[in-house]
């Protein structure tokens, strides 16, 4: 075997796209905009058209029993219920795929204007497929997705990337989907809502507020096609970020880091499984939502869609509401002129592995940051460090109405301690993009967080 | 990052160890023999001494709550309850640790000599320290765990190993063990139960017949401390498993494997979650077991157990006891000069990302090879390729009665086909000890062929 457990390197120059230009880009999107008719309407649950209380465990399930259900979530530690609360729960794993085909001897991705209910902006820029498994299969009767042939037929394009990611383990019960890219060299031929954009065009849009959808973040972190020689150091910041993608000598050896992992998922001693929905203790259901008691976490809401350009123009579904705006910081700092991140190894009761890497920073909709570790109370409220990236970008849009969170990338310096707490592990860009070539390692607010890097 | 991810290579020279000669070991092994009262008798399920059955659930239970639980799994495949079956539900992680040291230059380990109550022979070759989280947390109030503070104190050995390893998913509900190595230089008071040996030494005690217990196996398999260059090939069998060590030329890339495992998961459509053992259809009790109607699958019972070396001396406990011996073959055959094992992607209910990959043939106590892959009939069968490694090997005996697997290597040649079904893949030895460095990869099945494979 002499393929090395490490990410491709491929051009990928300047912003000016063989394809597409920024500017073509813009006319482009805002013609997108103007084309698109979407309404979306919150309704009482009883005017959902083809979903339903079980009357047995008060889950939320549509007629067909696919697509998702809301139901319950308890969690035992060390033998003790402790928390529940409502779930998504959707078995199904769906496809996230991106064409990639290179153009003059640069690498263009097929992107896709995507409308979602949940949207804050309707309109986000999307994978070239985005399909859960009763999509394509059909279920709803719709249309055809577009493009799925370049992955599933057997006639697909070169793998690139082909790994399943975990989902946001606070609103999804074990969720997975399929990140995958291929590469093709045939004709593709363009429908309007889609366009070749380069990585650096793409990256470049990373910094515009709610444009790149969370469903692109996750494949574009597994992507890692960066060419640690590409990258100009134009300050020490960008000369220890470039030694970062590439051989430095990292503070912890992958075997370090592997053991730290296992080290933290022994110690945790909670369970959850799956209950009724109407076991959940301290949540209420009226007619138009489902809440807890305290109304400080999320609510779970129907909503009525119309479309023009969706699979079928008109349906009804519910959606998960959070109250607030989520936040995920990645505290960065050059070790021995090499910049690290500070991961975190986060349990998360929805996770299938309980445990998965998350940003230093990672709060929840209306959660504040607790006092267990000082220290991250100022990167939280934003009093430490040199912010190097900042943007507010969507959760899923297709499950979740208006959820946004702040993405942050600070970088610290010697202010900032190297020994952290045991849940903490310093690490290179590079270490975690070879742990994005398997799942179960980092969660869906790091990889959003890791494309951000990508753009710097 | 200048770690690879790849193999150590550590000297182990020939079977003669610096510390225990082959017959030092067979006469130590005859006195431990001689050393150990242990009883066990079978007994009526109300005999149990803290186990009960729990009312409302039916399911079997420790009064303390921990150790672990007989519950019930239920399957449903596209939406529909299909199989049900009673399952071992172990949530703790336990520790499965092999302490290695340095002696004149060779690499050895502290094997231990355990009893069992489920072993067809009571005594079996054991990790250095086999510990469930209740066992080292002392919920039974027994002896401390000897040798656990190398793994786990502040002042422990250098990490060489550290990873979360499944269990049979089969009859376990997603169970994992922590597979932890760590090399020591201190000196180490070696107890009468404990020896040190070479690799090589335990890999020629491999062929034995229930001696190496599955719980060394699944450790020694993530210690692929195997130097291709020490091999010396007497035939072309032994020059293709020599290159198959290093890196050489696969048939499939990295990518390729992991995009076909993803695909693997992908197809899976049925989902298990636990119910009551109460709601298990077709398995009745009465008051010596639990078994299915057709009385083809596993039964659980109840034993008494009497011992002089074990943390406690007297107790009662259940035990899962299959019909018959089980299967597992890996079919080995030199591609471009290079031995590739080939290995299936097999769904098993147990398991907590639903696939791993598995040996060729792999089938449960009283199961037959389905026709629906005619070549692997004959491999099932022996009527098929060379054997190169068979051996009746005990799976673990503190949860299972006399559980027997007959394990097999067979070379086979052009006679077998290439192009395989899309559950299966053919990879290299490397390949495969690559991918032990992470969990949710290889069932423990597999991992108990690699190291037979190890020892050839």
């Amino acid at each position: 075997m002499t393929e090395r457990l490490a990410p491709l390197t491929l051009p990928s120059p300047g912003a000016e796209g063989v394809c597409t230009s920024i500017e073509e880009f813009h006319d482009w999107w805002a013609q997108r905009h103007a084309a698109g008719r979407f309404e979306v309407t919150q309704i009482p649950f009883d005017r959902l058209d083809t979903w339903q209380f079980e009357q047995r465990t008060g889950n939320l399930r549509h007629a067909s029993g696919r697509f998702f259900t809301i139901e319950g979530l308890q969690v035992r530690d060390g033998g003790v219920a402790t928390r529940s609360q409502p779930i998504i729960n959707q078995p199904e794993i769906g496809v996230l795929g991106i064409v990639v085909k290179e153009f003059d001897g640069v690498l263009h991705c097929l992107m896709q204007a995507k409308m979602e209910p949940g949207n804050v902006n309707t309109l986000q820029l999307s994978p070239t497929v985005q399909a859960t498994r009763s999509n394509y299969t059909q279920v709803h009767r719709g249309s055809n997705t577009r493009y799925l042939e370049y992955f599933t037929g057997p006639e697909r394009g070169t793998v690139l990337v082909d790994v399943l990611q975990s989902e946001q383990g606070a609103w999804f019960w074990r969720k997975r989907n399929r990140n995958i890219v291929v590469q093709v060299t045939g004709d593709v031929p363009v429908h309007e809502d889609f366009r070749w954009l380069t990585l650096a065009q793409i990256r470049e849009l990373m910094r515009v507020d709610n444009l790149v959808n969370m469903d692109s973040r996750t494949v574009l972190s597994c992507m890692p096609f960066v060419d640690p020689e590409s990258i100009q150091p134009t300050d020490e910041f960008t000369a220890a970020l470039a030694r970062s993608y590439g051989d430095a000598p990292a503070l912890h050896t992958t075997g370090e880091i592997l053991s730290w992992f296992t080290e933290a998922k022994t110690r945790c001693d909670w369970h959850a499984r799956l209950i009724p929905l109407s076991g959940v203790a301290n949540w209420s259901r009226d007619d138009h939502e489902i809440a807890d008691d305290e109304q400080r976490d999320f609510r779970i809401i129907a909503v009525e869609v119309a479309a023009g350009n969706r699979e079928v123009s008109r349906w009804t579904q519910p959606l998960l509401y959070p109250r607030g705006q989520g936040l995920a910081v990645f505290v960065a700092r050059p070790i021995g002129g090499v910049l690290h991140l500070l991961v975190h190894a986060r349990p998360e009761f929805g996770l299938l592995d309980s445990i998965e890497m998350a940003p230093t920073v990672q709060l929840q909709p209306g959660e504040s940051e607790s006092a267990a570790h000082p220290f991250l109370k100022d990167v939280a409220t934003g009093d430490l460090g040199r912010v190097r990236y900042d943007a507010v970008l969507s959760e899923e849009g297709g499950r979740f109405y208006h959820a946004l969170t702040r993405y942050r990338i600070v970088e610290v310096g010697e202010e900032f301690p190297i020994e952290v707490p045991e849940d903490f592990c310093w690490m290179t860009v590079r270490q975690l993009m070879d742990l994005l070539r398997h799942g179960h390692y980092l969660n869906i607010e790091a990889r959003s967080l890791l494309a951000c890097v990508y753009s710097l």
